[in-house]
């Protein structure tokens, strides 16, 4: 196992995740806003780090020091709960959704009504000041439709106004509306230097699941487990991981769920967020793992959360054939008790492959009709 | 040659398409809306035709009286010109675009600032009354994102209005926007039969064109052509089309050219339509034809009109093996002479598939940039 450290350092109850009002209309947006970046630096020749000498900078994002991420998850409007390191990277949970950083990389993920965007200029002078990484060579922005856009600040009511924004950081972007625009659908902004270098096998695997049942939501709460950990074992959630796998998580007061998971002595991780509020239930499961086949990763997921709608994005880079395969493999399967609405297959500018599909099971006469025009339209 | 009848009722000068003010700022919206929809008969059994006994109507869109067609392009604000026939099907040139009646498809494209969605009632209200088909089996509707959907009818300003009216007369529906949201993309709503009819092979083609070449537009002008057959001979097209075709065409005063395509013996065809005012300049090619391979089609296309950026779409059902295997090889090879910004594969429910690409020129020192992200966003 990795060398740890897991510091609680604030209450485990978010700010967002209290005690739901009595409010009959009180509502949760589960659905996250999900940034990540990749850095280089201008120092470095064909990717090669000459820089270390040439500047004091260790060209590592993991040089910036702790109190600058919890100032920048400030801006975000969330905070750090607690945090887990192994060799190639720290993990971060915080009180809405999630925060990885590794070398070159960094992964922000949060839900609710945060704002995410409202990091982006302050993480790149970070980048820049503590770790000489002063170039963006990839930077990926998605989020599904929310269900209440209403209740988002006003920059994220609109996925026009979040491109507008990102346009001011980032050049030659383009932007993707993937699945049905009268349902469920997922929203891609992204942009890279055009010779962005070659990079090794790279891919993430995001299922984003909606209207799971009820014995499964249950377990989500302080009523049905103690802790964090007691929830991780009793969902099952510690038999969907890699083998070995560090895991640190947070189950809120009175429900909700975050888990961080670190693959040992890699940059491989997974994360799951849960909002087990019937009304408005939303988990999400995302990982790069390359341990387990994403195929199957994806049915142990299923397994866990029996969700009765779900998308599924899997983003590969053309050097992971692992991930090639498994796109491949979605397009020609099914998926066992569910229908599928419909897939997308994008082959981007930079050769990366992307595909999204839309799945809702298969009804038996008990259940009620669950098409995906159902899904009302929420942009 | 089939039997034809070709006869112009009015002037050839379209209400849109007369001499452009001196005004700097006159503008024409080349990208045109397109309605494809596919009709049936309840009274029909597993798609065969009873129903001709049954009642007196010969379950054919084609007896549905001309009158009626003018009636009907009325209500869109643009009419028929001239009109051509053959065993399988009717073609009308419109004052904006074009009108294809076959037995059970009708396909409606106008340009402009015309109001194609103001037909549909009618339309249904016609194939139930004179036809006897009282189902509509499949219905497409697409089109590019304007230039200037500012300058449109209200409802066409932006496709979540068109949607919610389209759903008005169809169900179970779903909608996609292709492309990237930020440059040039293409709309697509969809509706079909939950039951529906295993059809024969159908494919289409279309090829959406913009920035042609000056020596190219200059072709589509009075002054350079004295007629339409003319026009069709020394811009090329006539040796684009499958041989035997029949074509009638329109060349407007003082610029702009219409034409549609017939293959003998068939329900094939092929239509053009050009806006080559340089400050807007717009081509499409749209077919359903089978004799040439689509890929070949598409280079004669492209060689013709030399645009600097098109977008290209082939929809297949799951019969047309040909058309299958072009949206893979657009999937796996390259334009000659164009960079590819990117490239969708879309699986409808249905099992049809849409292929999407977007290309761009490549850049010999000469030219100037001609980055996709050029393209302002314009919804």
């Amino acid at each position: 196992m990795p060398a740890q450290t897991a510091v609680a350092i604030v209450p485990v109850s978010g700010p967002d995740k209290t005690a739901a009002p009595a409010s009959p209309d009180y509502f949760f947006e589960g659905a996250e806003k999900l940034l990540e970046v990749w850095f280089g630096s201008s120092l470095e020749v064909d990717g090669v780090a000459e820089a270390d000498t040439k500047n004091g900078a260790s060209l590592s994002l993991r040089s910036i020091p702790r109190q600058e991420w919890d100032a920048l998850c400030e801006l975000a409007a969330c905070r750090i709960l607690h945090a887990m390191s192994n060799e190639c990277m720290d993990s971060y949970v915080l009180s809405e959704s999630s925060l990885f950083v590794s070398d070159r990389r960094v992964i922000l993920k949060t839900c609710g009504s945060t704002k995410l965007l409202a990091t982006i200029s302050r993480l790149l002078e970070l980048a820049e000041t503590y770790s000489g990484l002063d170039q963006v060579v990839n930077v990926y922005y998605s989020r599904k439709n929310f269900a209440r856009p209403d209740l988002q600040p006003k920059l994220y009511r609109s996925f026009d106004a979040e491109m507008d924004y990102l346009d001011r950081f980032f050049d030659e972007s383009s932007a993707y509306c993937l699945g049905s625009m009268k349902s469920d659908r997922w929203y891609l902004y992204t942009s890279s230097l055009p010779q962005a270098p070659i990079t090794c096998a790279d891919h993430t695997l995001e299922i984003l699941m909606t209207e799971m049942p009820q014995h499964v939501l249950d377990l989500f709460t302080r009523e049905a487990c103690e802790d964090g950990p007691d929830c991780t074992k009793k969902t099952g959630i510690d038999r969907i991981m890699p083998p070995g796998t560090a895991i640190h998580e947070e189950l809120f007061d009175p429900c909700g769920y975050s888990m961080n998971a670190l693959v040992p002595n890699s940059d491989k991780y997974a994360t799951i967020h849960v909002t087990p509020e019937p009304a408005f239930s939303y988990a999400s499961f995302e990982t790069n793992q390359d341990h387990i086949c994403l195929f199957a990763q994806t049915k142990r997921v299923l397994e866990c959360f029996q969700p009765q709608k779900f998308l599924l994005t899997i983003f590969s880079n053309e050097h992971s054939e692992s991930a090639k395969a498994t796109q491949q493999q979605l397009w020609e399967k099914e998926m066992l008790g569910y229908r599928r609405t419909s897939i997308q297959f994008v082959r981007l500018e930079t050769d990366e492959t992307l595909v999204y599909a839309h799945y809702v099971r298969k009804c038996k006469s008990s259940c009620g009709s669950s098409s995906e025009d159902e899904g009302e339209r929420s942009e």
